[in-house]
């Protein structure tokens, strides 16, 4: 049983750390505006799995005071990676696991080479959680995670996660390969996420129009031949399951959508220009997931001109 | 000098059929909602070139009650072609020329084929006009028109088109290809209507915004290479030349941007859709241009869907 520091109280951060901690694990939360409301009413999880509160949680505002643990869950916004070593640096010992709980590419290469000495294990959250008010996460459908290692000696350790985590009623996959299963991830996060923000719309509304479907499907075959530009061939049919997966899902709007919806910064380095990036050194252009993140970068300089706008 | 026939009596219809009459052509429109305004208060223009009234205008509300005219404008929006046959049927006669004042690709060959007694000839305004109110124009800037034969006969015709619409203080350049000059408009129109109702944005703030500015450039690209494919080859540097001929421009919002704003179908079918489809059939595929089309069909699917809801 591992100790965890837990990186972000978001959605992601405060189901998983809330479920670890609710199983018994020794978990410590890292917040910061939401950290007095935790201290004041505990942390608060409505969850379709049965909903809790963890009344009285180590929560700390700066990770230089946390105490050391075995896992390091960094749960944030890829947003905010460039202040990742900063933080991670008082946490980070020879050994300590590093579970990057974040959506794109490429995020486990920098923090491997920024910390040698930690183990970089990968995480795909499949989740719709949200936090709505500080200290309260809805956790709404799925919540399953994929794991995968950055390197062997990530891989020595991923029984023992999937062991805390699935004894906290969180399912775990384990993948062999972290290449492959975060390009897997982006067939359908560079779709959904993008479109969902450039067109205002749900999943639903996107797949049931015929001319945001064709892009959609296009966008996919496009990731699909990046993946198989950097070595990570997808079956024959993914396109079409992946579609069909999501034909069956409720309707969703994903994460890039509410955060643009409500204001903050979207993932465009790790979700978008990583893989478009990795795929270009290898010969390989997507012109229509490039064309989407350009307009995505359009769309985050404009709110940000309109926020800063004087009133 | 030619008697006219005026379809439409929009911006564009209502200013250069208005120049028309003012240097003393025999100018007749056909106009629907604005025609009783017209005999009322006679048709207003006002314009960078000097505003004028024309208070007695022969207006109809039926094709069938015009007179005969040597010259039938077409100055509708290409979304109502499906009706333009029935509307021509009773103007056109055998030698009857008909100038095509329409954005898009592949009019001319329609109407050709249509009405083969006709002489077709297309013509590319280059106008920077609206019609604000009923039976007012406003010319803000530019004006000129670029005019190309469909065939032959329609050479015969160009000189003496070029000397009525001059004498009526409209500058005319006469271009020896119609593909060439319809495809060399679509290098501004394709990039500039679509992105600007796309991103809600006017011309400025898209060559302003350096990921905006990228796409415009790939759409042009794209556009370069289809007209290429059906060989016409723009000059190495027309890419180059036509973003700076925009970046000179005032802030401009396209019509395609005006006609969503105001609720008017979108000209997606000959601005995106035919030159997409004539690429195409010469195995030169536009992916940066499908997109778009994608993206404004299903806004205008939206529009459409939104403005029937029930209140």
């Amino acid at each position: 049983m591992f100790s965890y520091n837990i990186i972000g109280t978001g959605a992601v951060g405060g189901y998983y750390g809330g479920r670890l901690s609710q199983s018994g694990r020794d978990v410590r939360f890292l917040a910061r505006s939401d950290a007095d409301e935790i201290r004041k009413h505990g942390l608060i999880v409505d969850s379709v799995k049965g909903d809790f509160i963890l009344p009285e949680v180590p929560v700390f505002t700066s990770a230089a005071g946390m105490p050391a643990a075995d896992v390091v869950v960094v749960s944030t916004k890829s947003t905010g990676n460039a202040r990742l070593p900063e933080i991670l640096e008082p946490l980070v010992s020879p050994g300590t696991i590093v579970l990057m709980l974040q959506n794109g590419l490429g995020m486990e290469e920098e923090l491997a080479v920024r910390f040698p000495e930690a183990i970089v294990v990968g995480g795909m959250c499949f989740i719709c959680a949200q936090k709505r008010k500080p200290a309260r996460i809805s956790h709404l459908d799925y919540g399953e995670i994929t794991f995968a290692a950055f390197d062997p000696r990530g891989e020595a350790v991923l029984e023992a996660l999937k062991k805390d985590f699935e004894e906290s009623l969180v399912p775990i996959t384990l993948a062999a390969s972290l290449g492959a299963a975060r390009w897997r991830k982006l067939l359908w996060n560079i779709p959904y996420n993008g479109m969902s923000v450039i067109l205002g719309a749900d999943t639903k509304t996107m797949m049931d129009d015929p001319s945001s479907r064709a892009i959609i499907r296009r966008l996919m075959e496009e990731v699909a031949q990046g993946a198989a530009s950097c070595g990570f061939r997808f079956d024959e049919g993914a396109v079409d399951k992946m579609l069909a997966y999501t034909d069956g899902m409720k309707p969703y709007e994903p994460s890039m959508k509410l955060d643009f919806d409500y204001g903050r910064p979207m993932e465009i380095e790790y979700m978008y220009r990583n893989p478009i990036a990795e795929a270009k050194k290898r010969g390989c252009e997507l012109p229509a997931v490039s064309m989407l993140a350009d307009l995505l970068e359009f769309r985050q300089r404009r709110a940000n001109a309109d926020r800063n706008a004087p009133a």
